[in-house]
């Protein structure tokens, strides 16, 4: 059973993943390619993975059979287990939980080889509904207080298979970035009355140095205090504290279409780059906070993290944001 | 010049190092492997690097020759500039100050290809002794507030020339994982009346699970919340709050033996991997406070971080610390 660990002089938490048991022999041997046709994401395969939890289908075809679009299935290696209690305990100073959670996989694509940004804009919205539906599910449980989505994409960025998908891990704990997120957020409201992402999207409006991309009702930007080159943050443009409650007509479209184009850009720009990206939104059961406002934060992995940035959560970004915008806005997708 | 810039959210500075000013070309380039004939920090190419600001040579020979043990210059590409007033100013709803700073490299030894866990611990003891008198020197500079020693040893581990050495970056600003740590020590200190270091260091002693080494000054654990597998911290067992005030009878040279020997351990357990390790020390002219601790950050670098760790602050660790732990136990050196 994996655990819950907390440090005991800052608040943060840890999965000491027990399950998972990496001999040290591992971490010297190198990760295999894994060959198409013994791809555990590819149609045909899908006994290959725990049955799917969420499908969108292209035919009515029973679950777990090919003919699927995207499909959602628990992690066959998750960091943390579903089942159990999460039984909080004291060790003499240090503070424990059992290792509960939900740990799953979006196939967003049945094509090996696609990625999201070689996708059409209707197959990426899928994706978002797919979050959208597995965040709902999971919010009915009473042990978890935070879902995180979040993406890998290539090897450097994390990714363990080639096929293009993206995870989400429903916590028992509120992640400490997005917590103070929220308090910085909340801080700020206090003194101002008005949201901060609000406040930031209006100045960047005017200033317009930083917008990558904008339509109806998203904006992509790159953020004035960017921890690494060419990161990119994409906001609703009205306030909506929840990522899962977004309005229902546009149904995820437009951000569909903002991450499409900005991936595309990436690719033009940064030679199809590795990158990670996660949904920071408000947790559960909050009511309409006026404080915080979802979006997505966009990480191409060009640098390397180096100590500096480990000992300090201090960052050296040798781009500008400012730069990296123009190259992204001069780029035609 | 570069800019200090703050993330209006959280408080989180984030170095624009506008002097490096990669173009999107440059990252995706391989970097190349320097030749040893070519190697900056080799004897005999003093005149490739600034003139040093501190060095201890093996004979009474000028500055910027041959013959040295050890030398520090500072770094030919620094992320902040030691010239110039620091010029806070807000820009609408940002913080920006100009990048003041210094950014030095220790150079530890004169033969290329050798390592800190090949050197002898007296030339060890060299580089801790140049850290502490880089530090004495630089906290004479009332616009400096903070100084951070770390290093990257390989490639992945951010190092960009082979030969070994360190850096030290003299900050404006007290950087947020350590005032956190130092916040987190005080709320401690406020409950319980005792530092929550020296607490940690009993507990482990009497728990005797997360010791990995020990001697008369120094203890090597593997943290309780370790982040990353076969991450190690090294602490004084007497409380110190100062690295640079160590006691000078000692002098460092236990923690350069302790240090030489997880490194060795490292090595073997390990294949020799990359690495990061960073002091954390109180901020100077803090008195003698008694709830921090100033201690040694070792991070092998074994996994990859993904967007999961990144979105959230939130690590998945494959390596509980108590295996980790007797891997590096039963490894003799």
């Amino acid at each position: 059973m994996p655990e819950l660990r907390k440090d005991p002089i800052i608040d943060r938490w840890v999965i000491i993943s027990t399950d998972r048991g990496k001999r040290p022999v591992f971490f010297i041997e190198e990760s295999l390619p894994s060959k198409i046709g013994m791809c555990p994401l590819c149609p045909g395969n899908e006994n290959m993975t725990p049955p799917e939890v969420y499908a969108i289908r292209i035919d009515p075809s029973p679950p777990n059979s090919p003919n699927w679009a995207l499909r959602v299935v628990p992690n066959k290696f998750p960091a943390l287990r579903i089942e159990g209690d999460l039984n909080k305990e004291g060790i003499g100073l240090y503070d424990r939980m059992n290792g509960i959670g939900a740990h799953e996989v979006i196939i967003e694509t049945p094509v090996h080889g696609q990625t999201l940004s070689s996708m059409d804009v209707l197959a990426v919205q899928n994706v978002f509904i797919a979050y959208r539906e597995r965040t709902l599910d999971l919010t009915n449980d009473k042990r978890f207080k935070y879902i995180i989505v979040f993406k890998n994409h290539g090897s450097i960025a994390g990714a363990s298979l080639d096929h293009s998908h993206s995870q989400l891990i429903a916590l028992p704990i509120v992640p400490r970035r997005v917590l103070e997120e929220i308090n910085g957020g909340l801080n700020y409201y206090k003194f101002k009355d008005r949201c901060i992402f609000c406040d930031i999207i209006a100045q960047e409006k005017e200033d317009n140095l930083r917008v990558v991309f904008e339509n109806e009702r998203f904006i992509v930007l790159s953020p004035y205090a960017s921890r690494f080159p060419f990161e990119t943050w994409i906001l609703p443009k009205k306030h909506e504290p929840y990522f899962a409650l977004h309005d229902r007509d546009d149904n995820y479209f437009s951000i569909s279409e903002a991450l499409s184009i900005v991936l595309k850009k990436y690719d033009k720009v940064l030679n199809a780059p590795p990158y990670n990206y996660m949904i920071h939104t408000t947790p559960f059961g909050n009511g309409e906070i006026p404080h915080y406002h979802w979006h997505m934060e966009i990480i191409p992995r060009l640098t390397k993290m180096a100590g500096f940035e480990w000992g300090t959560g201090f960052y050296i970004n040798p781009t500008p944001p400012e730069e990296a915008t123009e190259y992204l806005r001069e780029t035609h997708v």
